[in-house]
């Protein structure tokens, strides 16, 4: 996994257009967003899934950094202040405090563009309408019926007593839309899959997708800020609903403990050798931060 | 033009979410931002290219919406408070006063995505590898190369005393970049055109779209509000550098007029019947809001 990670750093450091590059000052900012932190679970995810179907790393390292973008993009516009209004982000200032807003909003916008440059500027299947799928999959996940629309839930359901499957179907679009596309990118970096192992790869990145929100709900309650580089205790505070808020932290914990069992019984029937994809779920689920 | 005009309206209708469909309130506002307003400049020069080139109509409406997306995108996100903080646009309160702050962030976010998905999600080209290469076409014009780059560059210069050349670099980047985009995707919607011309519309477009700013300027100190629907002689209230600050009146608008000869000239040597392409050259420079 460590390997992947600097693999990934490294690939988004040539990625991203250089700070003497102008606008200087934007890719700068572009550059601290997104570089020198985080646990990269997308990437993780897409080369675990790439991996099982024998993709080549190359193309699996444009992918996890159109991922990345996504996701970094992401945190940038909800730290803003009109947003969940955040200081703290992979244990620095967040962009907005370490530049200014409309730097930040433009850091968004422009990480927004910079995936889909990077998913149409490199050969990422042998199949060039496969390919334009993989587009198609990056931009609804990142959408308004995926993760932009979570968060527009999110937003509405501040001090709202949401039912279970009220904030199932938050997080299914907030997280969940795009490590469910981290998986279906990186098998799709191969044309070696059946449609009934990518159904199955599908359904183990919504069980992981949604494993990895109820921890994130629970450390956000149960860790402290400097274990987690960011505020902790934040969703009480800004009177959210979450796992915890909802279930106590016995049964969401017991919750997270299902969804990576359902992960792994995904994995079962799926042939070929899954390992790296099953310690993945194991990572995700059981981490401290 | 004004049936291309319905036309595009017609089309972004049926390809922007339902405000029926959830999260309502984010595509009440997408909605909102897109629709019933707007000259539709770049789906006017794609529709224009695009004929020229013998494409299909309902291909161009593709085209003409992505286009239309990410401008609206951007008009949302540079009347944030943080960014340009207007409160009228085409008439009517911006997004973020009409909904709210939070939600005009996640509207230009959501749109940005559409674009892309529209393009990935229609079959635009006979030849797949061309459609990709829209799509990079589009996600460099959009991105801190392109549009997003020049807004940046339009922050720093507030308050600076910017060279003509300086001014240029900033208006290439953060409207014509788009418009540039909007003839080179239009003409891609066939693949009847040999480089050489898809060189020449390319020339064309980057006259059009730095004439289109410079009128801007001039419209921006001449017109008055109601007549513009967005506030008028806002440029020199906040400071900023403009081809009227720079040049005065009567320069700017010789410029305008020798860019607009210019991108007759470009389509001179084009072969074929480009009449649309040179009404539209003298549309858009000689318009009065």
């Amino acid at each position: 996994m460590a390997k992947v990670q600097a693999r990934v750093e490294a690939a988004l450091g040539r990625f991203l257009p250089s700070a003497s590059i102008a606008p200087q000052r934007l890719h700068d900012a572009m550059r601290y967003a997104v570089l020198g932190g985080g646990k990269r679970a997308r990437p993780l995810l897409a080369f675990a899934a790439g991996e099982f179907a024998g993709a080549d790393p190359a193309r699996l390292d444009v992918v996890a950094c159109a991922l990345e973008c996504i996701h970094a993009y992401s945190l940038v516009h909800d730290d803003l202040p009109c947003m969940d209004n955040d200081v703290l982000r992979r244990g620095k200032p967040t962009c907005h405090v370490e530049f200014d807003e409309a730097t930040a909003l433009l850091v968004g916008d422009s990480l927004q563009a910079l995936a889909f440059q990077l998913l149409a500027e490199h050969r990422l299947s042998d199949d060039p309408v496969v390919q334009m799928e993989m587009v198609k999959i990056l931009a609804v996940a990142g959408g308004s019926r995926g993760m932009a629309g979570g968060q527009a839930i999110d937003l509405a359901s501040v001090g709202q007593a949401l039912s279970l499957p009220e904030l199932e179907h938050m997080h299914i679009h907030k997280t969940g839309a795009l490590i469910r596309a981290s998986v279906a990118l990186g098998a799709r970096c191969s044309t070696a899959l059946a449609p009934a192992q990518l159904g199955r790869l599908d359904h183990y990145g919504k069980c992981v997708g949604l494993a990895f929100q109820v921890v994130d709900d629970v450390l956000d309650q149960e860790s402290s800020t400097a274990t987690l580089g960011k505020t902790a205790g934040k969703d009480a505070a800004d009177n959210k609903p979450t796992y915890v808020s909802l279930l106590g932290l016995t049964r969401a914990k017991a919750l997270a403990e299902e969804l990576r069992e359902e992960a792994h019984a995904a994995l079962t029937g799926l042939g070929g050798n899954a390992r790296r994809l099953s310690e993945l779920a194991d990572f995700l689920v059981l981490r401290k931060f």
